[in-house]
């Protein structure tokens, strides 16, 4: 691991960063998961790094939404594995729901560490492995459209955390609620989910899951409008950041 | 190579990201390689993945002074030997540059993976191979202030595409002019150095070459201000995808 000072400005990030190169290494992420952590790392950098008024809105509208789900279901992708698998394992538990691991470049090698590591951190039952239990969702090539009858396919809330836009095109149009964990406000993901929480997974999950042992009920939530004060909070964050360069 | 849908909103972006992934397997690109690239992608998809009309000024302003200068030196990293080799080799020739292979995360396997690709592409003379050809910057922690003593450390300006902050301070330090690639207008490189082109650069590189191949006489360039105008133009997109999403 390398070192990083503690006092370096951006020591967390950093942190997160050498985190999910540990769970590349043991086979966990894909090299396109290292891509799209670089991403979000541009994205928390103008988002400032910390959780939003916003992004606390969407989360206690995320966990009330969650709560009140009849079926729901977690995918998990490499990089939630490799950054909060034991924070996964307790929402699912906190909220009733299932575990499906749901890979856009999917191996079945990948599939069984992702397993592993899941069941490691006190998941039961692990969905999206069994290739009987495989179904369909419309409108997405054959490689990706595949999804657990028992999970996803017969599911009315999934989250999907850091999801491809396809896909949750394809879970919208299948009648699914979705929240999403997504730092890009302007992604198909974010504008077509539910509910959008624009943060850090790995700094907004302990809150998600706070909110979700509250169990209150379900109030009003407006996505767009919280998108869209987001995306006003980037804009002046780049002044600020310009006027400190 | 992963099959990508050419319907894929984004298939131009996932095709270079795809390039990438392969110059990675061939050893060229080192795993926080992937994940630069990937910030990358989020600050190109912020400035609209196209060559605005600052990076054209900036362009310009880069061919002036590569045209001009004594001892020119092109540095080449992985990501760069992945992305564009060809045009680099071509720069170097069109502007009478020297290349050299300085890396941020090096091995003696990947510089020589790197020389055979910009030879097979070209390239006469490559710097940064020859252990006794080393010379240290100042400034710089030992790994990485090792540059060629008949590169970059005579050369009077060094283009640096895809730079470390540290490092182009160091190279700001040393009395070069720096001229850089960075998708992040914010960032320390972007910052520091004398002329920024903040574009793709594998967007941005033939244009580079066109114009090398004018050489126009240098004119003023002030390279804050063109700065500036950029985090503008990415707050005016924020708004403009906003309203679109």
């Amino acid at each position: 691991m390398t070192f990083i000072p503690s006092t370096h400005p951006r020591a967390k990030s950093l942190y997160i960063r050498e985190r999910l190169v540990l769970a590349f290494d043991k086979g966990l992420v894909a090299k396109e998961g290292l891509m799209a952590h670089g991403r979000g790392e541009a994205f928390d950098y103008l988002i400032g790094e910390r959780t939003s008024e916003a992004a606390r809105k969407a989360i206690r509208a995320a966990a009330m939404m969650l709560m009140a789900a009849q079926r729901p279901v977690i995918s998990v992708n490499g990089n939630i594995a490799g950054l909060c698998p034991k924070e996964m394992v307790e929402l699912a538990f906190v909220s009733g729901a299932k575990i499906e691991i749901n890979l856009f470049y999917g191996t079945r090698k990948r599939r069984q560490e992702i397993a592993k590591v899941l069941k490691k951190n006190g998941a039961k039952e692990i969905l999206g492995i069994k290739k009987k239990d495989a179904a369909k969702l419309s409108g997405l090539d054959s490689a990706r459209r595949v999804v657990d009858k028992n999970g996803i396919f017969a599911a009315d809330v999934v989250v999907v955390p850091l999801e491809d836009g396809d896909r949750t095109l394809a879970l919208k149009r299948a009648g699914k609620k979705v929240i999403t964990f997504d730092l890009n406000p302007l992604s198909r993901t974010a504008q077509t989910a539910d509910i959008t929480i624009v943060d850090n997974v790995v700094r907004a999950i302990g809150e998600l899951i706070k909110e979700c042992k509250k169990n209150r009920p379900v109030k009003k939530f407006d996505n767009k409008k919280n998108l869209a004060s987001t995306i006003l909070e980037i804009k002046s964050n780049l002044t600020r950041r310009a006027r400190l360069a």
